[in-house]
């Protein structure tokens, strides 16, 4: 066993965190005022910069302009740029383009690839990824209501979708839709990449969350698909591999998240740290010295360096023996971490007092923003049970072959 | 013991009930929508279709107009109203005015009571209370810099305030200002009514909260005060008096709070259910089935039924035997109801999945809005200090009058 | 609504008190190093310095020569008593016999009157409840496999039986057996009066729990009923009766355990307390100066009082409207109370460091011997899944009723 | 990144399990029955295999005859040995025996050496370390009042100890005590080898815990040490050196407390599983299909494999850069993985029901045995206040280095 990081990625590491920290953080409490809609300009401008130093694209392959990480150094990676809520985007490494184009980069048409996929990549476009429906769980898939019955020549897609995140000023989205409602439940759907500006195409709302509809990036949308026409050619995959597909880029996704989530983690302790060394509860006695903070702290240490090798873990294990081998693992994580996010934020908050609830540090912004860690990719109670009877499947394997517990 | 509610109390709050359900209910979400700013008039409409029905005033003594209920019934009535966000408001209950109508009705001056307590308590204008500073915990007030310079012809008060709430809007702000800095700190400060047209009086800004700065009555101002100039007899009460007047307005101000509070959690708790009972996981299988979701409603069950008990209780303590007798009780409730209301709407979001991020429910708006419930009036692990140490001062006492603990 | 204790009762408890504290702990640190068994002549004379000071059978009715409380009244004492291991017993309340007392009292016969039941009440001799088998989960009575069939002359019991709590030195036993496998499942069952030198009643062991058998009163068997004849007046009640029985003899036991419960809760808050005002981290730095003791000092006084707060008002609940008006109340205060119970010996431990591990208080007995609070009568698991089923009903007719929740 | 196990451990780790499953495992009911003392003989016998096994020492260096394994393969290796109470001992990788001999080895004086460290890496005879007063909160070693006065031909040491576990059979103690009441406080004391047949050790009693004094190898002593005499000789290392040994024995000594605890985490969570899979609620339905138990085992899995990786981070940093480099986490593991001992042994037990409380399982043993983890080595509450005071400090450090934190 080898904890170190090796050199290379080290370096790298150490020029994304000068480049967050001098060039992005500076600038974060004004483009939070404003919003990511009227920041887009200086959004792009700060593209551009990590564009020239050499840091765009982190997880994209190289044949597509990026650096081609592998998993595990994509996970480092995006714990630091989860540090701010721009980083990720900063770099083009933001959800949900990323997934789209690693799904684009295995599944695309040749077509697609080179008319949707290269701008993608590059940064020229957006992209959503639109699956959940209002009416069903999002924890199963099976049970999805948005159709796409074949004709002579495409599709005609009808259903409605909410939590369409992106969709506001996405060139197009890639939709799961039920092609062959009699197939077993994993073999009923497929996708199909839809240009935004295909007629039935309806952009119903922003959804407004904790009182905010935002807008472009920043925004969710419901969507209707109404008798919405496309091609043959704009299934991505066989028809019926919707499923899989959608499997296929979740486990790096998760991995994505995760270290995301971390890294927000570790800004709202560094927070915490610094408003209980700074703040006098009277002159001399900082809140640092209270022992309910230096436990918080203490906790959130432990917790935060557990999470994060346990992600560390799961990126390396998928390196090396592909995704199949770490599905336990992806789905603990999932949940693991996002509870600590709950908790290391609300700590954070109570830390800063009066001050934690109010816009003038960004902890408020992450308490609402990532509330939903706890239920998108499917709620925390959901992957707790279908971890646990994968366990108890393997138990039972195993007392077959070894004989009964002791 | 007597668990009963009296008849007279129980017919109060059936209407109650009703009136919520049928007149305020059903405006609920527009008025959300709207914000309260955009909604005052329809607010005030509703406000006299409360008064028509007798609800007008619960805490309000008769004099006054109001229905000079005791302060169990209150806490009865104060439950009811916590329902919805606009009850207290519809009904003239709502903070910080309520308690600045106690307060100048117990220390006001002829001419205060004539000129602010009669308008405020009919609803014709609104007031703030002006107590905590950015640079001072809130938890520690004799550490106000805020201070009243004492001339021929009245006090001169400079000082920086936030979390002044409700301040637009209002005709005048209760101030805590030190007047003597060097007697013992409990008699450093006094108060003051300022209107808030008074020179030097200065508006900088309503705090942005999760996002909000609101508006009108529901916003949170930062206030300055620049050589702000009022006569002798803007002073309320004894010079030195501050701090024991605020103490007195505590008392029934927590109770009011949490109150509202359990009220808030018997909504979650209602639409927790009813999420549970009506969204299917598949066809006939509804999420009520699941035990993670039964677990959460049976433990909300039980710890709001307890600590409801726990706030009546010391609601009739305090109408037994007074404040200084509920001391510790008043502690006690306000870290264990703040809590309870935390968890309770985490749940009910979390059983409500993505829906629960939205502003299609109420919870979203609870959730941010109600978050500041652990850190305002003191963070709960001041309080919990506090009353742990008053424990411990008890448990000496006892120790010496009756041997040793075995 | 009022809190106040009557006079009467308040005399009662503060007379109790003081028997415990003055009769009774002085002499518990000896009794628990002798266990139960080797006690059994001095618990004897402590019962009868409590006959003499009329505090016999609080909970007995008056014409077997108890006190004849109500169930609000006996839940007061339970609470007082519950403070030593050898409270109840004391004064002839302690479970099983506790509950056999009141079935026999409702459903005996003359003759099982006569012969059991008055020197039961008496307290000169022991008696044991046999239900739970170690095949089925205690959770689900329907399934029993203890059976009785009915001969000529009487009944047949086979059966396998454990945690039969005080089985050893009692008398008889009350037995749970099937009588009709066939019938629906609530009225299979039937309950027998055993005597334990019955030929075929076998004590199988003393189930060894946290390393200790136990012996006499203080134990719980395993037993075997191994063709096991009983004469048809055995029968307690009709036929088929068993489940209704065992029911009914539940909601005061629920009390009782709750009450006690919160004896114990309050004995290790007051140790708790003392060990942190007394012992010193360093000369003059006593431990409750450490703010994480103040916060379990003040959390769990608040918890207590809430819980108690709901244990009496499901008391009162049941005086005024009858069990079946409280069954939802009777569930939540079970899980309620015994995870606060687990808390609460846990802090006080840990308050207590090393010396909290050692017999040389007596926290370390109650932490082994109350752990089965939460699986006893029902795991706590399966009390919040009945008690959320039945919210789900009551808030389905609410809706049917009055319209949908908002 | 590595994660993977070298061959060379594999191997051991591999050996050593199946040791553990086929010869320890078989006999640990009758060995728990009988207790350490009665079971010394077959436990010679036990040893006796694992040494023809090679297994003999894991921890101890090669040159006294163990295997010489670095810290970071010996943390497998207590993992390993954890998942039986007996796994350490026969093995001779047992506390306090462990670190006896690494402080001998490295502070030793020849003639200690050859007449104690010799022997006692063989087996041949036990040891004990007593330091821990009960006057005295163990998390502060500066508070001793254990006095070691030096006269002409040696030290008259004169004290109070209790928790000396082991004590009892043992053939010398490492004794801490003050040798120059005037020092700074950490080089106040100094450590000495007193063997137990000194006159004036006096074992006073092995101190009941939980209801047992246990015996031997299994107990904790309480000594006096009145007017005990030893040579010059008897000193370990220089004198005012205590405290600096005491801490030198410490790092590895959390990491295998530590990683022998997630042993026993894993015992549990197997049983948990095992028991969830196989016991029957009803015919058909398994005790694991209940969404609770679910729950608890993924929470478990999760927690486990994290704390695990946290553990061997921290033994494979302290490996690659000493103990210096490592203290923060040294800290962190401790309470973090004693918490999780906790609650994953509660879990267990509740998922086992009634038979969790018996001594049928494993479990009970450890819920009792393991309850100290919490508080010995310094109270968690104790280390987490150290802990962040380290990160304020590191926090500090940081800002003036790197400028403020955003």
């Amino acid at each position: 066993m080898d904890f170190s990081i090796p050199p290379a990625a080290a370096a790298l590491l150490a020029e994304l965190r000068a480049f967050i920290h001098q060039e992005l953080l500076p600038r974060e409490p004004a483009l939070l005022r404003a919003g990511f809609l009227a920041s887009e300009s200086e959004l792009d401008q700060l593209r551009q910069r990590a564009r020239r130093a050499g840091l765009w694209g982190p997880q994209i392959p190289k044949e597509l302009g990026g650096l081609g990480l592998s998993l595990l150094d994509h996970a480092l990676v995006s714990e630091q740029l989860g540090y701010s809520p721009f980083g990720h985007y900063v770099v083009g490494a933001q959800a949900p383009d990323a997934g789209n184009i690693e799904l684009l980069h295995r599944y695309g048409s040749d077509e697609q690839r080179a008319r949707y996929l290269l701008p993608l990549a590059a940064g020229q476009l957006r992209s959503c990824f639109s699956m959940t429906e209002p009416e069903h769980p999002g924890s199963n898939p099976t049970q999805l209501s948005c159709a796409a019955r074949k004709g002579a020549d495409g599709y005609i897609i009808d259903g409605h979708k909410w939590f369409t995140s992106s969709a506001e000023g996405a060139a197009f989205a890639i939709v799961m839709a039920i092609t062959d409602p009699d197939a077993e439940p994993h073999r009923r759907a497929s996708m199909f990449l839809v240009p935004t500006d295909t007629p039935g195409f309806v952009h119903v709302r922003n959804i407004p969350i904790f009182g905010h509809a935002g807008g472009g990036y920043d925004s969710h949308a419901e969507l209707r698909y109404e008798a919405c026409r496309v091609p043959l050619e704009a299934r991505i995959g066989p028809e019926g591999a919707g499923f899989q597909i959608a499997q296929e880029r979740l486990g790096p996704g998760r991995i994505h998240h995760c270290m995301r989530w971390l890294g927000i983690c570790q800004r709202a302790f560094d927070l915490m740290c610094e408003r209980a060394r700074t703040r006098e509860l009277e002159p001399g006695v900082p809140l640092a010295s209270k022992q309910t903070i230096q436990t918080w702290v203490a906790e959130s240490r432990a917790r935060i360096d557990a999470a994060r090798l346990l992600v560390l873990h799961t990126a390396w294990l998928i390196d090396q023996r592909g995704f199949a081998a770490a599905r336990e693992q992806v789905s603990l994580i999932k949940f693991h971490v996002a509870e600590l996010l709950g908790q290391v934020l609300d700590r954070a908050i109570q830390t800063h007092g009066a001050l934690g609830l109010t816009d003038d540090t960004v902890l408020a912004f992450f308490y609402t923003r990532e509330r939903g860690a706890r239920i998108y990719d499917g709620p925390d109670e959901v992957h707790k049970a279908v971890v646990a009877r994968r366990i108890f499947s393997a138990a039972a394997r195993a007392t077959r072959l070894e004989g009964p517990v002791r």
